[in-house]
């Protein structure tokens, strides 16, 4: 890799020509990090080891700051494909990984976003099998753009739908909400909060999986409360099973820095991002099982009953009961509050 | 979807917030060019289809513009993916489409890119399964970038693989190269071509795929000469099977406006791209059967024996019997000489 004037090693227009330094950054900077030995692991397609029915999913990464408190662009393109994986019932078995390089990039970051997000893959059991980079001229992206598409084989014990969700079932999530994008936005607004707060970002396919293999079919439907938040989630539940959801916002589970930090931006927890999240609605019967087998892991430490989903209704409707008694409609966010969070 | 001042329709940063506006460009433009029902036809993620072993392929098209002679970014996006399975010995079976959006981007120019990217989908028999879609403000990058990744169904005739190539071997070509390139090139510079030169971006499926049902082994190995073209397809051939490779340049079918849009530009046909073409290494006895089933397809109809694979060597090359009767060693293009061209 050559240097600068500056003597930083940069990405040049040239690293994507499908030439020789197109070959040498592969060799040299991708591979490496991802954890892969020869060019043959990132091919121009793969093998897949796909036993069953197979499950497929994408995602397109534009986060800014590339890196921020608690992962990079890197562990989030990996988790978050990984994790919408998990909430269709699917054990993740493959992954590809696009990427596009504005030129000029500083080498050095490029590297080490790539190590997260091959961190990010051996932490989920999952191998990135195939790849393609290109290098764009300066302001043709804003530094670095990442797909990553998810190729899963459905878990045989995995009875997930709306049609799945009944009167009753109660809804749970993993832990505390609206962390990543408030750490995102924290870093980016340079926020004085008083405490460090980090995205969350990570896999929630141990705990979507777990709840499958411990509750089976009384697991009725997951999702991972991205963008849009719970508020949006709730709604896509009311929305899709055609059923009244009832949260309960004294059981949601904050962290009181994200908390202040939503005051101070003048943000809605309920509709902030999560990235390392799981909500899922269960049987009645099953709901404290499934808050147990939740808190079994670091990552579902804090997970919570936080609502029922009710009859059905001809408009159905998400309805809070707030912490001051009240009742509040909780709304599908209308546009874009937070551009590039994920 | 709302007009501006101009009265044009443009995407919005909040169209890319996850809520209803998302919603909104979802089921009034992707959907309905995709050719999908419902919105659950591009959920976050979906089942797939898939017997016997599977294979992944993944791209991001970056090309610029947007639309070109011959096709756009959403036949391209379509294209090479269906091709990187095809070649790989796969029957595509479902894409993933991720959009990253710069706000701003008029709406009419999305559906037709998008209506592009259906019809190509259509012809090759593929379903897009799944999707996600970005906005990013202005700047961010620029206009649109498509990701798709190929899942497809390894065919089970499929022998192939540098380690099936051995020396006597012929290598066929479906048609004339270096139109892509050349196309989107002299788009951007207006040349005045005597000619429209069209790219020749399409599915080259039925032809590889043609190739294994009528051939079977006599298939060894499968390319599309995309980015760094031939040139860069016969030096991976070359290393891969570390045989010297040979060429024959009077062999080469070439348009001749193609040749000229080089000549102006001061291009080597060899080493420009490529989106709808076949190189298919094949057994000697059946190099003439190859050509003869690579023309009844229109897309195949100037198919050539191109070249030979010969022994063994310390370090193979690949050597190319010019038009005038003298050698030249064909080298792996450097870096870049046309940056985005898909």
């Amino acid at each position: 890799m050559t240097r600068d004037g500056d003597n930083v090693e940069r990405i040049q227009l040239a690293h994507g020509g499908g030439g020789r330094m197109t070959a040498e950054l592969i060799e040299s900077v991708i591979l490496p990090a991802l954890g892969g030995g020869d060019a043959a692991t990132l091919a121009d397609a793969a093998a897949v080891d796909v036993r069953g029915q197979a499950a497929m999913t994408t995602d397109t990464y534009v986060v800014q700051p590339l890196e921020f408190p608690g992962g990079d662009i890197g562990t989030l393109a990996v988790a978050g494909t990984v994790n919408d994986l998990a909430v269709f019932g699917a054990v993740p078995r493959a992954l590809s990984l696009g990427l596009v390089i504005e030129e000029g990039l500083e080498t050095a970051l490029l590297r080490r976003v790539l190590e997260s997000a091959g961190r990010a893959a051996a932490d989920a059991g999952v191998a990135v099998v195939t790849g393609d980079t290109k290098v764009v001229p300066r302001g043709a992206v804003d530094k670095l753009v990442v797909n990553t598409t998810g190729v899963g084989e459905i878990h045989p014990g995995a009875q997930l739908g709306f049609d799945a969700v009944g009167e009753g079932d109660k809804i749970v999530v993993s832990g505390a909400l609206g962390e990543h994008g408030l750490a995102v936005m924290a870093c980016r607004e340079a926020l004085g909060l008083s405490a460090e707060l980090d995205s969350d970002c990570g896999s929630v396919a141990p705990l979507a999986l777990g709840l499958i293999e411990r509750l089976g079919d009384a697991v009725r439907f997951m999702r991972d409360p991205t963008r849009g938040g719970l508020a949006a989630t709730a709604v896509e539940l009311a929305r899709g099973t055609g059923r009244d959801v009832a949260l309960d916002e004294a059981a949601i589970p904050v962290n009181p820095t994200a908390r202040a930090a939503a005051e101070m931006l003048g943000l809605d927890l309920l509709t902030v991002a999560n990235e390392g999240k799981l909500v899922a609605v269960v049987g009645a019967e099953a709901a404290e099982q499934a808050r147990a087998v939740l808190t079994e892991q670091p990552a579902g430490a804090h997970a919570a009953v936080i609502g029922t989903v009710r009859e059905r209704a001809e408009m159905p409707v998400v309805e809070m009961t707030t912490l001051a008694g009240g009742r509040r409609i909780v709304q599908m966010p209308y546009g874009e509050e937070l551009p590039r969070i994920c």
